[in-house]
């Protein structure tokens, strides 16, 4: 019998990370996948009921936790921003490895103490991480929510502080910001519908299985 | 005196439509505006003082919001969605247009009645305008936030209904969905910060006058 799996995979640069694994594991996705002129966002693959979505990043979450994808890849960014109680994340996958962090302008920086903050304003991707992080501490975080460009925000005047990803740190050092606190390391994980598991639970650890297969494989080529 | 002016523009479709109106209206950007490969968002112009920032189209209604620029593009459909009362929209540019609709799948269509709608389910990246034209008429609509691919949600049975942009309707045709109802026309607006107006009259209006010109000059051509 075959069971339908829908797995959702964010577009973008962690896509050119999680194929490999994937393909590992044993899912080669239609040539249509590949086409960058494809507008496509639903694909069958060589496993007889199992599709790929390709959606943004947060998306992916949001199609697991409400069951519309049973499994996925997400950073623990977005799983971290949502808490979907309904999603799951088995295995650390060791891709799209970044941090998030608070930053400012360089030149406040030096003046600049965190441990004496009380209310301030940040302009993130984040707010529900931002204002978690803050609140633990007795800060009041005052969000302004952007969707990108997060880095042009102090020099335009919107705000002091922004939370971002940070990666190699280049974005940050060309608009003229430095690091101020680190507030998590950021990881991609393979994510499951919680539901999707107890119904068919022999079904979704057989594909658990077969990517922490396809990690070990990877760690040791 | 020079007069600092910052001009946020949106990424994307919009913006190949908008660049010859900006040129009409005078200004031209530094080159490395048009360089695919670049990752600046923030440009000198040939006006001194005059600079564009290129950002999400959610974004550019926030960052005029907030003062960090004066003035911007933005299509309605972001105006509905914020309702920032620091925004005033003086010139419809008659760029980007399409409309917002909900859709649900063509089988359903068939023996659905929207009149007697109590509580529906809707995926859309406009939340705040689903609820409120829902409101309007006694329905409670319970809004799926996704960032993109709403279309894929109803096959999915992540929800029956959509709330989308619609231009061709291509998009929905391919995904066998169906317009049930037109919510809003949606076309871009020069946007102004209402502060910066107040405290610059002359310099905004200035501005707009000359994106009035380039619109005239752009009906005659």
């Amino acid at each position: 019998m075959t069971q339908k799996l829908v797995v959702a995979l964010p577009k973008g640069r962690i896509l050119n990370e999680a194929m490999p694994l994937l393909r590992r594991a044993g899912i080669e996705p239609e040539p249509a996948f590949d086409d960058p002129a494809s507008r496509l966002l639903r694909f069958t693959t060589n496993i007889p009921g199992l599709e790929i979505v390709r959606v943004r990043s947060f998306d992916v979450a949001t199609f697991v936790a409400f069951g519309a994808a049973q499994m996925g890849i997400a950073g623990n960014d977005v799983l971290m921003e949502f808490q979907y109680p309904e999603i799951y994340a088995p295995l650390d996958l060791g891709i799209g490895r970044c941090h998030m962090a608070v930053a400012e302008p360089a030149a406040l920086r030096a003046e600049d103490d965190p441990g004496r903050w009380s209310h301030i304003r940040v302009a993130t991707k984040y707010p529900g991480i931002t204002r978690r992080h803050f609140a633990a501490r007795g800060v009041q975080a005052e969000c302004i929510h952007l969707n990108g460009a997060m880095e042009l925000a102090p020099s335009l005047g919107l705000c002091r502080r922004i939370v971002d990803l940070v990666s190699s740190g280049e974005t940050l050092r060309a608009n003229g910001l430095v690091e101020v606190e680190r507030i998590a390391e950021v990881t991609s994980r393979l994510i499951v519908n919680r539901a999707a598991a107890k119904t068919r639970p022999a079904h979704l650890a057989g594909w658990i299985d077969r990517f922490q297969g396809a990690l070990d494989a990877a760690a040791i080529a």
